[in-house]
């Protein structure tokens, strides 16, 4: 069984008050970085990988892409995808990233948002969507960066008096299954180090383009209280890639 | 005036006894990756930024390289150096790598181990580096990895019997100086994300060939106690990278 935490009822239930899955992008704090990562979507073929909610689906066909297929293993997720969805231009499928098998040269432009943390192998996800992509077909991703994954609690060390003393990392090289607690859910994740998410890209036919560790932006720094401790370390890692032709 | 720690006389005697000052290439934990990055030298004119005692110059010149031109700031590292040479194919020339100003395709190679991280500036050093390269020139290099340059104080936090317990991160995004201990010194170095290393190559001209971050060898992991705490945290990156044409 993939990791399917999604479907869970009490982790969707929990899930499903985020405000990013409220409100979207907009609400998500890396999406002003991301968004300048994603290419132009006009007349463009693209899959969005652990599409969850759909956002990146609807925000692709909202700027011009003539087909968006968003895959998700988790089933309520793609319900509540579904729900969102007027365009005829956006599919969804049932489809957990490791069971991909698509035919060559079928998209030309694959995003990902937080998804990749959940797969024990990303060469393999990486190999699939090469051999699905077209010659210097575009690869935009986000995951959870190294630094924020490898200790495994994915949380502060408080000093005395309940402050975020510092980031704690540990078991850096150890890659591999962390037990992290997110929403008050114990969700099994996985750890994998800088080296192996960039290399993993050019090994199996990627070109690097951009790669960005993002920060709030300012308005969320100076109204949100505890937004600060945001720049105190990377939480989340955004690679723009390229297949080489 | 650039840093220039090297030519303090107390931080040099000590930095004389480091290992790898007295034993080279083979004494430094990352050399045996490091080696794996470098392209082959045969016929190939090699700038070494931040030389140090020379051993990477000598390693190019053994290794087929036509000229090796290796510059430092520190006149008692050069001294070292050169009294270490015995090749008319290497010269030493004292000058901050902020000063560098090479006409343009004068080298094929460039390599630089453990010297960026003394730079204020590391996009002027790209594009200097850029403007010397020949058309797909090799650039290689080590820096000291973010993970270790973030808190500052570049030390474990320890538990109260003494070992250490995590590795802290902290300032993340807060690129700059930083006043390390080293060998019992005070030293300043300057702190950058992985962002800023890795898309300032990207900007000025360059790109990625491969990305390291290096564990110790199994021999070195299984003899030297304290060794395995090297796979808890990242210390350094090395990072190919290639001139487009």
């Amino acid at each position: 069984m993939k990791e399917n935490k999604y479907d869970d009822a009490a982790f969707f239930a929990a899930y499903r008050q985020f405000p990013r899955s409220v409100d979207g992008l907009k609400a998500a704090g890396e999406w002003h970085d991301f968004q300048k990562l994603l290419p132009d979507f006009t007349n463009k073929r693209v899959l969005d990988v652990g599409c969850g909610f759909g956002w990146h689906c609807r925000y692709a066909a909202d700027h011009g892409a003539t087909s968006v297929l968003g895959i998700d293993l988790s089933e309520k997720m793609l319900q509540v995808a579904a729900e969102k969805t007027a365009n005829p231009k956006i599919s969804y499928q049932r489809l957990a990233m490791e069971e991909m098998n698509f035919p060559a040269n079928c998209f030309d432009v694959v995003i990902s948002s937080l998804a990749f943390h959940y797969t024990p192998d990303f060469q393999a996800v990486c190999q699939q969507l090469n051999h699905c992509l077209a010659p210097s077909g575009q690869f935009v991703f986000s995951v959870e960066h190294p630094v924020f994954t490898a200790e495994g609690h994915q949380d502060w060390f408080y000093d005395a008096d309940g402050k975020p003393e510092y980031w704690p990392v540990d078991h850096y090289f150890q890659e591999g299954q962390r037990d992290a607690v997110f929403l008050g859910q114990h969700v099994t994740k996985y750890h994998r180090t800088l080296t192996t998410y960039l290399n993993t890209l050019l090994q199996t036919g990627f070109t690097i383009t951009n790669i960005v560790e993002p920060t709030p932006p300012q308005e969320l720094l100076a109204s949100v209280p505890g937004m600060q401790d945001e720049l105190r370390r990377p939480m989340m890692l955004l690679v723009a890639a390229q297949k080489i032709n």
